[in-house]
């Protein structure tokens, strides 16, 4: 089906085109007064120069990795760099643009609840997300489209392939100084801020005396936006690519039917249809509830997800030579990312059982507390891991026992179905990361509505988009986790297809896959350690320069009219201590499969990357949920229940807050780019790992 | 050699008598004054009263389990069943003698350091530890012998090993209670103690106004003697059923000579001789230094493992079929304990930089302070990970380029190589376990010291053997889970191995193995989560005991002399709570492995006990490697350091050592049993899931 790369490229630009037409809408809106505009443009600065400096390391890794896969990787000309670089180019550009749009929408949006009420913020702030969700499901599915085009012009079908999973790499390589670095940053400013201002300071959050407020602010956009972002696009690319490669290499055996090859990227054209449907019904009235601001939310989210069904349903009927069974596995994906995000929100929501337990254990002191919120985060692996073997051995069994157009599934049937699942559960991503996206500049509003002493009722209504954003970050968080399982494991798949491996080779009986199995599984402990530490070192600095500034400059901790904080230090400082941090589990990341490969072996590799991510998934969900319900037991405390804001409960429910920061925020979700990243490396570099055949025999 | 089997019942009975020796020893050293008798016995009744109901309840879960071998396991006589019994009497039999003895030198040790100084209480002390160590040894090894000799008699010899295997399964099913139910009794009745005592009473530790001072050193005993040497009773046991039962199958096959079938025993014979020799090294000198100390006990333990190696030789050398790479995967084990034992020490000592970084973020707060801890546990996975990875590479390697005696190696060489790892490490368990099992005595003799006010020089005599006892403890924790780690990996090994499990089937690219794996991974998060709520529940039922009788007992918490606190009930209490919170985590334990095998397979089943070696491996290191680290941060403040004891500094050190009592104290061991114990049931119940073959195919 040829024309399926043509309906993924119309997609992909319509995707871009409602992006613009998002863009312009939040541009043309009115950015409130003088104040609110400065406010705004700290912010914006500090977040692009944040990205520029950032680009401009990441370009320094790329351009090594570049000469790397031309070096190592004996493909004869340098299609595969001019592959990576391209894919790097794309996912950094969708991550400034979505970045400059989400930095403009927040004094906007602000506005907007101080004109025309929260019937007209919402639709704003949403868009102002949706920037980034069009631009990276455009921009990923646009660049993949037409790497396939062009590589197949001067290639073999299968070694343009080998190409594509190149442009997979350039995305990965931004996701993970975007996921990390950004992580890093958001929790360095957040609890430096608090530590100085809340805790010794003693002045309210977002008060502009707070010199590392805007640092602060900066953090959002860099981590919730630009890093959130970037591993989606992650995701996305990666599922798509690895569904692809797989279908290559069964189409070729004669085991699959070549229409399956692009059938990815129909997949994802028809997503992106039905989550552009979806986004023109994110609308409210005023005097919403906080439940009607997430009704309108989630119903969107929900239609976009209807629609895509009917939508596969026709890709398959049109082609006949894939069968139906496949078609349900893409359904087990689609659901199985539902679900995971339901039970997301029943263990982090404050409304619930779990988090209303840890609440309640502030009242036998601050360890029964971090103790319950660290044994929720653990139980609550539960369901997300069930979730996932169902839906892998389900998809698998669908795809093997497929018989469609005279051909038999068997083992490549079943891997593929696998991968596309993956691909299921991200096709939707433009509204899911709209919705994700939109929490940062909410959360942003209401800062600067505070910043800029805007009247009680406006910042009501802001908290009540900023409250909406908490849930829907829980849930995207995991949406995060459980796409990027998905798609490490369509990795393995395509990485142990294009590798050659057969069954036996693959084997837990076989000493080196173990022995790197177990090691895969320690290294998102010690990626986690690298990361809280990093977080910690970077805070200390912030701390220092905020009470540096308190003490030097006259009048600010007071509140003098005419003193004025050095906001752009800390930006500064954050951005500094951010890049520096970056670089070890940077290399971590790449180094660890890398060393593996060359030395154990192509099939201890594939342990590698199994323990690794099963480790990793379950470690992700724990450190997300954990953190995530520990922010709401304190937020369920400052309902005033259990004694309010400022008793003991209070007080105790903070310190859980500040150990989940890093939990939810900066380890966590890297260990989502941590487990991609090896796949894809693995994938990549395939090549050379065979040739060697492994160092230690 | 044939012989060996007589070898090893010689060396069994001199380990039984050895630990007689030192129990008589103990009995016959004074017990001290009326109050300190009358400590004792309160300590001895609430120990031995939770080791009977404790018992009682397990033999309910004996009798099921006993009954579901008959039923399910087809061998047509009633042998397994039996042997399961055997095995589980004999380990209770262990945790029996053991216990009545560590209660019994309590307070001999804080007599013997009141009149005779250190120099005596130091080798008191050792023997009421070195009397579990040795009975346990002891035990282990003679039943294994005799019940392979018995049913040796009446079956084949591939059967009679398949009987053998449920002789594991019964210790197996002790280790299960005593370990996941000693933790929780330990760190309720600890928790229960601290919250009340310390911090709303503001009255010393072991004070005896406290009504659960009592419950707290009967908590030492249960946890730290009766559940240590229940989980390494297990350990040995296994790791000899492993090697054998993988012997058997390979020399069968004619790809390992018949020698190897009993190796493990004369192993383990040679190391009960060495710790025997090793023990009589425990002698110190008057004002010993705290490293005095230390040196004493290394220096006998590392006798031990040093005579233990020529004896090795010598068995190889006489026997000459089996071939020198065989010693040196023995050695490798031997090495990796040691190896894990000391990167434990150094991530968990205050005079090492880890902990006194734990020490150092409490300036900055608690929240900094539990980040800190929890990213030196998370760090601190990384050494042993990587000396176990190159134990199993290297030993499996050894094994299967062997060429002794005509025979080559191959699979099967690898695989009993990577067992004999496991024996090796676990061959000098004697005096390894009777340094840990020192531990709890000292702890208690010094605790009986103060409730009974003996003059302040006992009480630093004792504190110093108490130190050395937490040092010993934390290194004891890292080999238990290096011991269980490569102990499951031996009965994974020969689970597949007497499945008849080829390689092929064994592959990562089967999804229901996969699947499995993944769930396996999630499991020990699941099992952990359990268990520190369990600790959190019946924590909060002692403190309100507690409050009740300081509320009700006029004149108990202002300490007038006729007022007692009545400590038995809250040792019922304690008792009652560890009991209840036991049910689930073992159902569990036993329901997983089963219900996998059951609906997905034996693959599966093999992937699932992976996953669960895996990520349990790396959980439970960080959770006794962050615990115990919180632990000494507390005590590096307590000597001065950072403003010492009732700073803010150690307030928030104390809240860290209160979150790490159930990661150290419960959950983290418990890990060691639920890998070991899946294991060992799934290789009992293999011919049950290979005949049904999987219901979901």
């Amino acid at each position: 089906m040829e024309i399926w790369l043509y309906l993924a490229i119309v997609a992909a630009l319509a995707a871009l085109v409602l992006a613009a037409v998002f863009a312009r809408q939040v541009n043309s809106a009115s950015p409130g007064s003088d104040r609110m505009q400065e406010l705004m443009a700290a912010i914006r600065e500090g977040a692009m120069a944040f990205i520029r400096r950032e680009y401009t390391a990441v370009a320094g890794f790329v351009a090594i990795m570049a000469i790397l896969i031309f070096v190592l990787l004996d493909w004869g000309r340098p299609w595969g760099s001019i592959a990576y670089i391209f894919g790097a180019f794309l996912s950094a550009l969708a991550g400034f643009i979505g970045m400059r749009i989400a930095t403009a929408a927040n004094a906007r949006t602000a506005e907007a609840a101080r004109t025309g009420g929260i019937d007209a913020a919402l639709p704003l702030a949403f868009r102002g997300g949706g920037v980034m969700g069009f631009t990276v499901a455009g921009l990923g599915l646009l660049g993949l489209s037409l790497g396939y085009l062009f590589f197949r012009v001067i290639l073999e079908d299968e070694q343009a392939f080998e190409i594509i999973t190149a442009i997979g790499l350039g995305g990965s390589s931004i996701a993970l100084f975007s996921r990390v670095g950004g992580g890093i940053y958001t929790k360095a400013a957040d609890v430096g801020a608090d530590l100085v201002g809340k805790v010794e300071a003693g002045i309210p959050e977002d008060d502009p005396r707070n010199p590392a407020v805007i640092a602060d602010n900066v953090g959002d956009n860099v981590g919730d936006v630009a890093g959130m972002g970037a591993d989606l696009y992650e995701s996305y690319v990666g599922s798509i690519v690895a569904a692809s490669a797989v279908a290559v290499v069964g189409a070729a055996r004669g085991e699959l039917s070549p229409a399956t090859v692009l059938l990815p990227f129909a997949i994802a054209a028809v997503g992106i249809a039905a989550a552009l449907i979806g986004s023109f019904m994110v609308r409210t009235r005023e005097n919403a509830s906080q439940e009607d601001l997430l009704r309108t939310l989630r119903t969107a989210v929900w239609t976009a997800s209807g629609l895509v069904v009917p939508g596969i349903a026709l890709l398959i009927l049109l082609d006949g030579t894939i069968g139906w069974p496949i078609f349900f596995a893409i359904l087990l994906g689609l659901v199985a990312g539902l679900l995971i995000a339901y039970f997301t929100e029943y263990y982090t929501s404050y409304t619930e059982k779990p988090t209303q337990g840890i609440a309640q254990a502030s009242r036998t002191g601050v360890a029964t507390l971090i103790i319950e919120g660290l044994a929720v985060g653990m139980r609550s692996t539960l369901a997300p891991v069930a979730i996932v073997m169902v839906a892998v051995i389900g998809a698998y069994l669908l795809g093997f026992n497929n018989a469609a157009g005279g051909r038999i599934g068997g083992a490549d049937g079943g891997l593929y179905a696998v991968s596309l699942a993956a691909v299921g559960m991200l096709s939707t991503l433009g509204i899911t990361l709209a919705t994700d996206a939109y929490g940062p500049v909410a959360d942003n509003a209401g800062g600067i509505a505070e910043m800029a002493h805007l009247p009680k009722e406006v910042r009501a209504r802001t908290d009540a988009l900023d409250s909406l954003g908490n849930t829907t970050a829980a849930t995207g968080k995991g949406f995060a986790i459980g796409s990027a399982v998905l798609t490490a494991l369509g990795l393995i798949a395509a990485y142990a297809q294009t590798s050659g491996l057969q069954g036996a080779q693959l084997t837990l009986l076989d000493p080196r896959l173990l022995g790197a199995l177990l090691f895969g599984a320690m290294l998102p402990f010690l990626f986690s350690a690298i990361t809280m530490t990093a977080v910690g070192r970077a805070a200390m600095q912030i701390v220092e320069e905020v009470r540096r500034q308190f003490r030097e400059i006259a009048g600010l901790k007071e509140g003098a009219p005419d003193a004025r904080a050095d906001y752009a230090r800390c930006v500064a400082i954050s951005t500094r201590s951010a890049l520096r941090e970056m670089v070890l589990p940077g290399v971590l990341a790449v180094a660890a499969p890398i060393a593996v490969g060359i030395l154990l072996g192509p099939a201890a590799l594939a342990g590698l990357l199994v323990g690794a991510t099963a480790s990793g998934f379950v470690l992700a969900i724990m450190m997300a949920n954990s953190g995530g319900a520990w922010d709401n037991a304190k937020k369920f405390i400052e309902t005033g229940e259990l004694g309010g804001k400022g008793s003991d409960n209070h007080k105790a429910a903070v310190v859980g807050d500040t150990v989940g920061d890093p939990f939810k925020d900066t380890s966590g979700p890297s260990l989502n780019i941590l487990i991609k990243l090896m796949s894809v490396v693995s994938l990549v570099f395939a090549p050379l790992f065979v040739q060697i055949g492994g160092l230690i025999r």
